[in-house]
């Protein structure tokens, strides 16, 4: 059975550049630890400053604001628990988006257990938020405002560009955090363009090994650190540097970054595919997207009169791979958070699927997963 | 110049069987990622709880109990913060020796300020823990006492299932915490035998990858999860599973393992060569040692009249790579903490050579650092 992996938005394998870019760093090669003053120590913090340098050139911003993570949760939790926890002196009042990821959304719920007031904005129909409700709920002891880059269940662009300008114009000391973990690679990123403070990506979305994130923070802005110990990471993360990852995280956001137009232009026109095919060949679909601020490669759908998980067994049966809301929540049931903020009623939100699409993303795979999703549905409702 | 990397405890390279095993997980052979039930993630996940069932073997536990980790640092502060914090309703002191390493001691400044009473149990001339000094050091409100089973600094191992029996006899609900991080590997560990609730391990020191560690959690023990977000890691610790360096650090276990009673005999007798050629080549040499309770592998000496960096600045021109006191705090340069408890000088104690042995070090290398170390001392001594 031929394999269709459609959970690109899940995890993606590590590109053969990627992989040769971390091999030094798995080897006799390059044996030193950075902190090490001796040869093999300098040669080992040369090629981490060498990454740092790399990442900070793409994303428009200075070496000394990057901060190597253990991934994209680590990056969520420090921004939003470190930057809230350090202000805590200013103001304990921090505004999310109702979408966030759990990674954000639950280092809210943490907060709230340390005293913070958390508000969560709403999104409209398209999983969008309204800057201007932003605005309204802004107060002179807001620290800290996070709101997602793109959503990683219905791919929602956000207007992040907007939303630091209001927040930093507001009556408080706010911050803003970005969870720009889907939106890495896939659309343009300049921290200093978006007019984040934070912001947070991880490197198995992009091509890249699991094990390894960071962290935007700009200069200047303090952070409470989670992990304490050696004074790795400019003090802001201790822990001996995961040399092989931050090699790899570093090349596969070059490569990333550099086929973004041709892979965003062929994967968009893949996406069309999916999305008229479901139309077309499956009665009862509901496509779960804004009409033009989404990611390329990630869609969502809904079918009347289905549960979820059934499709994507049946279409696990067939070699297809999809998801339901997203592979972070998918070991529990719970209703997906992000459709019940774009009003999508409980009963058809049981039945969410979603096709993410990467660079191994053929026609054939696009027609297989409609035809196996027409029967898939037609079966389940019989 | 062929290089001599005596510098083992800092960190280790990747072995050959190590990178093979990881390999799998950096490319398209096993893309899934371990919390999606489709096919792709059912294949990660079984790779990832094979590993997992492994290690528990390996350290004479449960799967259900041991908890993956970014590393040493993260492993020792969800322990200790993770402890502390969850139990801070049934006390608020803890006691620590006075020798950890940072990623335990400032935890436990870290701590302090949470308002914890913090108290660090002091060692003898040969860097070891008095278990009777904890019995008396024991309230009804000790919810932790975390005690390293070995010192990255100087090797002298700890009594630590002396430790865990008084502890667990004391007048509170205590737990026991051992960093075990230079131990493992080293020394046979059974988490049951030693009694422990939790105990760190890191791959990086036993020629596995950086960036990916170890807690055991001993069942029923809470933890505050330092990390939130998905459901991982039976709910102990957020974030998509680093599969490449989870089948990493089982492999690295189970080769040192295997390995540890033919490498110890090797390393062993380096080890007194070692001391022995320094005592006789180095006037005025003094070895940070405990005389029987001490590690293989490292070797801790300082010299009368000499600045620390000196020498490992000679030696590193020779292609010798050595440390003073650890990696981790070589950037900055406070006197060891390690040594001071020990009682030696602080005049004596910058000049901490730290030579760490491994699976690449032979007589040869020995006799080198043995020469090399002698002609820098007689130069700075000049």
């Amino acid at each position: 059975m031929k394999f269709v992996y459609l959970d690109h938005a899940a995890t993606t394998p590590v590109r053969p550049e990627v992989r040769e870019a971390m091999l030094p760093f798995l080897g006799e090669e390059c044996p030193g630890n950075p902190s090490s003053i001796h040869a093999a120590g300098r040669a080992a913090r040369k090629a981490l400053e060498d990454a740092r340098e790399k990442i900070a050139g793409l994303l428009g911003t200075q070496p000394r604001e990057i901060v190597f993570t253990s991934g994209g949760t680590e990056s969520d939790n420090l921004a939003v628990l470190g930057a809230a926890r350090a202000a805590a002196g200013l103001g304990k009042h921090v505004v999310m988006s109702a979408i966030e990821h759990h990674a954000v959304g639950h280092a809210g719920d943490q907060l709230k257990e340390e005293g913070f007031a958390v508000e969560r904005l709403g999104v409209d129909a398209g999983g969008r938020v309204e800057p201007e409700e932003l605005k309204k709920r802004l107060r002179p002891d807001t620290v800290l405002v996070s709101v997602m880059l793109a959503n990683n269940e219905v791919g929602t662009l956000q207007p992040v560009e907007e939303i630091s300008r209001i927040a930093h114009a507001g009556p408080g000391k706010t911050l803003v955090h970005t969870d720009a973990v889907q939106a890495a690679g896939k659309i343009p990123i300049n921290v200093k363009a978006l007019g984040v403070d934070l912001l947070s990506i991880s490197a198995h979305k992009i091509y890249g090994p699991k094990g390894i994130g960071l962290l935007y923070v700009r200069k200047g802005v303090r952070l409470a650190p989670l992990l304490v110990g050696g004074d790795h990471e400019f003090g802001r993360r201790a822990g001996t540097e995961n040399a092989a990852g931050i090699a790899g995280i570093a090349k596969a956001l070059e490569l990333a970054v550099a086929e973004m137009t041709s892979e965003n232009q062929r994967i968009s026109a893949l996406r069309a595919r999916l999305a008229e095919g479901l139309r077309e060949h499956v009665p009862g679909v509901h496509l779960n997207q804004h009409a033009t601020e989404r990611l390329p490669h990630i869609l969502s759908a809904c079918f009347d009169g289905i549960e979820g998980e059934g499709i994507i067994l049946h279409l696990d049966q067939e070699g297809i791979s999809v998801a339901s809301g997203s592979a972070c929540t998918s070991t529990h049931r719970e209703p997906s958070h992000v459709l019940a903020a774009m009003g999508v009623r409980a009963q058809l939100a049981v039945s969410a699927t979603r096709y993410s699409l990467g660079r191994a993303t053929t026609e054939d795979h696009i027609d297989r997963a409609i035809d196996a999703t027409a029967r898939a549905v037609q079966k389940l409702r019989q």
